[in-house]
């Protein structure tokens, strides 16, 4: 049988429908589900698409999901394209647009990679790149948080040393955020770009920092040595986006 | 007996003795407690300060412990200094600084509490207000995400729009954050200012818009109406910081 991604929850199964990146083969619903809202919402977009919708005991939606949170809802849908660095690249020349992607080492917890990628969205990035061994996957819980980040944004799972690599070669410029770097404001950001954030209240590894063209850091007071890792990329996604705006 | 706030974690109870805002009153530590590291930097400030630190069996850490998450330590500490609106204006006012506060309408998720009080430190932001009744308060999970946030950062529970009335008379800019408001970055943040945040991906309620001077939004591409609310909060309190560095 074909690999199958999960999708639970009215949002997650409703943006996977609206975003159209992947068919989705299957939906049980609750039998008790009351109409209205949402539930309106995904049956239109279900039956446009010729999705199956089948109406269940919430009983089996308990059994068979996996973050204890569909809220009535489970989907199953083909697996969304994967990306390497190398083909990401490939594809954004083929659009004619700018690489502005964000690298991240080591996220601990899956809501702050969910919120990365919903930060992303927003900000118009191209792609998340994270580690293969460390980095989360798009888990339901990833996607929960993503709020359609999770299906409209491509997340890498490569080396990050060796996406660095192709990137630097690729000609793209590379800004590592750490606590020492030069007020990120007075860093530029216009133009094809990737942001490299360490680990959760971890700075770059080594490693990373050599393939950083310049380090950047938000100023803190208050005696912190750093903000929480979505916070962190969010401020630094979105200042790239005034400074295009500025430009 | 006075009352007393429970500390859970290694790092919250260290946040509290080096910050030294209220006296820790006792600390229970878990007798098997490896030495090194935060144990000792815990021990080292306990001892500094008089504070009694009890050698206990972690199960009896585990039955009092109120997140599940203590990592071997609680602690018992007098309450913060509870802050008003207008003690907080006072106070500013006796020290010379310009009011730079933030109100945030329901906080559902205590972990953006907790992110919004450790942006809201390192953006030197002077306090934070929150709806007595629907806001969360200084929880212990509130605590260890703050990371010194919830220690430093005053956590004013009020309700918003009687604070908003407070600080429009004290002469104080209020700037609402919402979807269809000004670019952030063309809204002058600089001065005395408040930020006023709605609810967990809901707008400003039209009660508190009124009070706005003016309303500001995040441009989000990706067909986003909103991001995560702690992620917003920052992106607003540091666009005020980018703004005070290039005056």
């Amino acid at each position: 049988m074909a690999e199958r991604d999960q999708l639970e929850g009215r949002n997650v199964v409703i943006e996977a429908l609206r975003r159209g990146r992947r068919r989705v083969t299957g939906i049980w619903l609750d039998e008790r589900a009351r109409p209205g809202g949402k539930v309106d919402e995904l049956s239109e977009l279900a039956a446009r698409q010729g999705v199956p919708v089948h109406l269940v005991p919430r009983q089996k939606l308990d059994r068979r999901s996996e973050t204890g949170a569909h809220n009535g809802v489970i989907a199953e849908a083909e697996p969304l394209v994967a990306h390497t660095t190398t083909s990401l690249l490939h594809e954004l020349a083929v659009r004619g647009e700018d690489p502005f992607l964000v690298l991240v080492d080591e996220v601990q917890y899956e809501h702050n990679l969910g919120a990365i990628l919903r930060s992303a969205l927003g900000a118009g990035v191209n792609g998340v790149i994270v580690p293969v061994v460390r980095g989360k996957g798009l888990s339901p819980v990833v996607q929960r948080v993503a709020m359609g980040g999770a299906e409209e944004v491509p997340l890498v799972r490569e080396g990050l040393s060796s996406a660095l690599a192709v990137l630097v070669r690729a000609g793209v410029r590379v800004v590592g955020c750490d606590m020492d770097g030069d007020p990120l404001w007075r860093v530029p950001l216009t133009g094809p770009i990737a942001l490299v954030l360490g680990g959760e209240d971890k700075g770059l590894t080594p490693t990373l920092r050599k393939r950083c063209d310049q380090v950047a850091a938000v100023p803190l007071q208050g005696g912190l040595d750093s903000l929480n890792v979505s916070v962190t990329a969010a401020l630094f996604m979105f200042e790239k986006v005034r400074q295009e705006a500025a430009r």
